[in-house]
Order: C-alpha cells, then sequence, then structure tokens
C-alpha cells in the first residue's frame, strides 16, 4: 500500500475498493489511514504512473541533473471557479502554469509534485477527471508527476478542490534570463492576444450577461519557448503573463530592472471578442489574465529571428513587436494610445476578478 | 514590487501600506494586483529574505547540486487545527514536516517553496506570525524559503490559513536508503515516545475532556539523522512517523519490501501522560500522529553505533529498539504484547484524528 504522504503504487485489492458510482469524499480519505491511500492508488497513481511515483517514498529522488545545468524551481496554488471552464480545467492550468513559469526563466522543466486539498463531499468522479486531465498536460508538457500529497477538509472549510503544484527544472548556467539582463532599446515581444482567460472564465461564471466564443489560451509554452531559444539570438527575460495580465508583467519588470517601458497600444493583439467584452464590461485587455502567453525582452537585433520563430509556432502565431525599453529611473510604464496621446499603463491595485487561476 | 506569483523584495513604499493593527486579508490580497504584492513584501519576504527569493522572477533558479548527489523532492499539504498548539504551530509544523521527509531519505534538505492559501479575513498580524515561525524552523533546519505564492478564497471557501510546502533536497548517489533495502534481520529503531503530536492535538481542541501538560514533538530531525550517519553504521530505509503513525508506517513498508516485521509492544517508549490519554480515549499510541519521530532499519551489526549516536542527540535520548524484520510473504506486522501474545499491528482504515497536520 502507498505512504499516506506518497502517491504510491496500487495494489489490486485497493484499486478495487471504494471509488463506485457517486461516491464523495470523506475525511477518512485525509487521514492517511488505508482510505488515504486507496483513493491516491485509484484516482492518481492510475494516471500519473512513472519510475519516480513508483518510488513510493516520503520523498522522491531523482536523476542527476545534465550537467552544466542549475535547479530551477517555481510553485503556485491554483483556486480557479468553476474547476472546468472553456478550454481548460483547474487540473490543466496548474499543469501548463507551473511549467510555464520554469520555461520563461530558460529552464527545461522536468519534474511536478501535486498538493490535491479536497473538500469533504467532493465526487471522486471529478477528481479522477481532473487527475487524468493533469496526466495529460504533464505529458504534453514534457514533465512527470514524482510526488505528491493529499489532504480533506470538512464541509464548509473548502471549495471542491484546490491544487499546490511546484515545478522542478533544468537551465543552463549561461545565459541568465531575468529583469537583471533587461537594458534600454530592448524591444518587448508579445507571443499573441491578451486576455482570453479572464473573459472565459468571467463568461464561465456568468456573473455578467456575456456570451462570448472565447476560450482560454490556457497552454504550455515549453516547445514555443524552445524554439526562440533555438534561433541562438540573445533573449534578456521573459514573462508568462498570468494574474494581473501584461500591465503587472511589465510594471514589475521595469521596477525589477529600473527602466521604463513604452508600449504601443495599436501593436498590442486583442481577439475582436475580447476587446467587444472588455469594452462592454468597462475593464482593459492589458489587466486579464491569460494562461497561454509570454512577454519577452531582447535586443534588437534578436526580433527578426525571434519574431519568425514564434509566428511559425501555433501558440505564437500573432506575435508581435509591442514596444521598447527605455532609460527612466522612475520605472514609468506608458502607453502610445491608438489616437497618439501617451498615458501610464498603471498596475491595478487588485484586479477586476479574484480566483481567476 | 515584487511579482504577484514570487515572493519579492519589498519596497519601502509599500512596506510601509496596509498592514496596520487589526487589518485583515482581503480578496484583493490574493488578485495579482498591488495589494498581494505589498502583502507578499510585509508578511513574508520581510522574514523569509535570502538571495535566491530575492530574484523575484516567476520561478527561481538555484546553485548547482554538489557533486555526486541526485536532487530529492518532498511536498505536504498542512491544514492543522488549531494553527498553534502545545509546542508548536502550522508554520513550524510545515517545514519540519517537509524537511524530515527529505531528511529520512538520506538527503540533505536545502530549499523550500511555500504556497499560502489564505481565506478572506484572515488577521494579518496572525499571518506575519506564522511567517516568522517559519523561517525560524527554517533557519533551525538549515534550508531557505525560495519561492512561494499567495492565493486568498472567500470566507467560507477555507479554514484561515493552510500551507503547501515543497522541499528539495540533495543526497548522494549511494546509498538509497527505501523500503527496496530492507531485509529479514533488519532491527527496528525508534527514536522517541510515540504520540505526543497527536494528543497536544487532541487537548488543543478541547473535544474531549483531557487536560495534559504533553506538548506535540514537532521538530526538524536534520541533524539526528546527520548524526547516525555519521557513524558511518550501513543504514536501509527510515521513515519520519506522521498520519498514521507506527502502525501506518510499519505496514507499508513491510508490503512495500515484502517482509513481516515483529514489534515487541514492551519496548516501545510511550510517555506515561500519553499512555493515559490514550486508555482514557481507547486508542493506541502507535495511531497516532508525531512530527519529531522517526523509525529506521538496519542491520543488526549497526544498532549498537546508531542506537549510541541517536541517545547522545537530543532528539533521540529515549531511542529503542522495538522489532525485528522477519521473512513473509504476507507482509503481516506482528506485534509481541506486554502479556506474551502476538496480535497483528493493524493499520486503520481512518485515522482518529483528521486535519492533525
Amino acid at each position: 500500500m502507498p505512504a499516506p504522504d506518497s502517491l504510491g503504487a496500487a495494489t489490486p485489492a485497493s484499486a478495487a475498493r471504494g471509488a463506485g458510482k457517486g461516491a464523495q469524499v470523506t475525511l477518512a480519505h485525509g487521514s492517511g489511514g488505508r482510505a488515504t491511500a486507496q483513493l491516491i492508488a485509484e484516482c492518481f497513481h492510475r494516471h500519473w504512473h512513472n519510475e519516480w511515483l513508483a518510488q513510493n517514498e516520503d520523498a522522491t529522488r531523482l536523476p542527476a541533473l545534465t550537467p552544466g545545468h542549475v535547479p530551477v524551481v517555481a510553485t503556485d496554488l491554483f483556486t480557479v471557479t468553476p474547476l472546468f471552464f472553456p478550454g481548460g480545467d483547474i487540473g490543466t492550468l496548474a499543469v501548463n502554469g507551473t511549467v510555464n513559469d520554469l520555461a520563461v526563466r530558460g529552464a527545461t522543466p522536468r519534474y511536478l509534485t501535486v498538493g490535491v486539498l479536497l473538500e469533504e463531499g467532493f465526487p471522486i468522479a471529478t477528481l479522477e477527471t481532473i487527475a487524468k486531465r493533469m496526466a495529460a498536460a504533464a505529458a504534453a508538457a514534457g514533465v512527470a508527476i514524482v510526488a505528491g500529497d493529499t489532504k480533506v477538509v470538512e464541509r464548509g472549510k473548502g471549495d471542491g478542490l484546490y491544487l499546490a503544484v511546484t515545478g522542478v527544472g533544468e537551465a543552463p548556467v549561461e545565459p541568465v534570463w531575468g529583469a537583471a539582463a533587461i537594458r534600454p532599446g530592448d524591444r518587448l515581444l508579445l507571443s499573441g492576444p491578451l486576455g482570453e482567460h479572464g473573459i472565459a472564465i468571467l463568461a464561465a461564471r456568468q456573473a455578467v450577461p456575456l456570451e462570448t466564443e472565447i476560450v482560454s489560451d490556457c497552454a504550455p509554452l515549453v516547445s514555443l519557448i524552445a524554439a526562440m531559444r533555438a534561433t541562438g539570438a540573445p533573449i534578456h527575460a521573459m514573462r508568462d503573463l498570468t494574474r494581473g495580465g501584461l500591465a503587472a508583467a511589465a510594471n514589475e519588470l521595469a521596477r525589477a530592472a529600473r527602466v521604463g517601458m513604452v508600449i504601443d497600444e495599436g501593436a498590442i493583439p486583442v481577439h475582436p471578442a475580447v476587446a467587444g467584452a472588455c469594452e462592454l464590461l468597462g475593464i482593459e485587455p492589458w489587466h486579464l489574465t491569460n494562461e497561454g502567453k509570454l512577454l519577452a525582452f531582447c535586443p534588437p537585433e534578436s526580433v527578426e529571428p525571434l519574431l519568425a520563430a514564434m509566428r511559425a509556432h501555433p501558440l505564437g502565431r500573432q506575435a508581435a513587436v509591442i514596444g521598447t525599453v527605455v532609460a527612466d529611473p522612475h520605472a514609468f510604464v506608458q502607453m502610445r494610445t491608438t489616437f497618439g496621446g501617451v498615458r501610464l499603463l498603471d498596475w491595478l491595485h487588485a484586479e477586476p476578478l479574484p480566483r481567476i487561476c
């Protein structure tokens, strides 16, 4: 039987029990006893199986890193509501969100650990569906789920299911992508249109009278970034645009790098349906969450090869140069509007939507 | 300003705002906007500062591992209630629980990532207290908190605060401690008395009329295990005894190693107050959770040096040989009772207490 603190191997006896039709998660499933082991075997191990998970111990030993590489880690909690939305689900989002955080630092994602926080009464069939989606997303991103933990809280102390995912990858010792490498004169490359995840979630909640064909852009950026790296063109920094959108990412990096930025509003790709929804709702696409878009900073000579590589990739077809880094001790991010004016691209105190990822 | 998905550097301006006396966590603190960055700066970065956390990016680059070592990972969710209990708190428990999972696999714990899942309305002062406790626990265990994420859920969708902690350590390529190395004839060494965490939590909940001086045994086992390794005496496997207690750990390892075990009830150290509480409540100390105890498996010739090293350490003063591994295709764990009988040491379907860790 698997260790309660791990996601261990199912025995035939345990796999046959406890997950009948309509079965729900109970507090016993989180107690660390046999019930926990059964749930782990039936819902997780069955779909996530790999040699590392099969170690079935308190901690998982991983292979040595590639020589000349350092470990890179990222961690995220996922609380999105609803759990299933057009274009994705919490499990796919959790895998993609974590691998993207690693990939934008120049790392190759390798391993994930997954914490599953369940509320008593959650349908076991839904849990298994999410586990399957995570397995598919992990396979697509080239990572293995190697360790996990499951806890159950009483009814009213959770919201069905939350996920905590940590990713471990490896990056070459050089170059180091990050804010510290951004220089005045660098160009800003955006991989595609903004705001699709935010609008898809808003529509799925039916909190506003919004009918739209928009689906979340939730996707792993690993292969897009690999294609960009393969050009050999220098890249200085990269961010995936999640909570806070383009506005937050640009402002954070401007402050961290102690530079200004000038962004051309007219150069920012936005799907017409997202633009329409934003107008209706009185929000801007650069404040909306994305789950499959990146912003890259590179010297001018890298623009042509990088843009070509991005546009040749399914996730970068609408990639565009949207701005330039400028010297500015105030670290202001300015936007040249389509009307020819200039205004500050502000970073909001709070985003328009909570529980978006 | 720090990235919303990281635990970044405070700016003086942000550190001065938003955390007045009586302040509470709001949904804005989890939105990824400025409010999130302020909370992260004020509550976490201030106390957890180190060069890796200061990278302030989506993912954290770590130093190369020691040559001849492989990465080891462990992940845990922490949902203990109450958040503060005699002998510990959820933050200390989360750090110790994670480093112990790494240490029992022969790894030196190096880095932690921390996910903080907050319920709207949680007092910011309490959050900062927990962050401080985590900083102290991390320092005591020799690890750095290098990455994190913060999310906020609406009132009634959480229980104040949950933590998701992942640990990264490094272990020598050889030897590999684990169930696969356990052999018939191996001895079972227990580092100290059982059940103190479980009884402390039960008393803190005041769910039963239990008055006791018992405090949680919550502690990092890193230095105890280092002292054991320093003897050079072969060790085959090790587990820290958490949810499910000695009974679950012994049964899991027996099944995984396809061996039986015979444990001497009379050899198991139990604090008289724990024994008394167990008798009152009708539960057994080997089913109770511990947070600072380990069970080691070693060949007979290792017993003397290991036991000497354990007893010379503050966390192993009452260490004892409690049993022997035997050949048994049924993988039964038997207990020789103090009355001279033999019975199966069963593994419960559900533990007596949920939300214990």
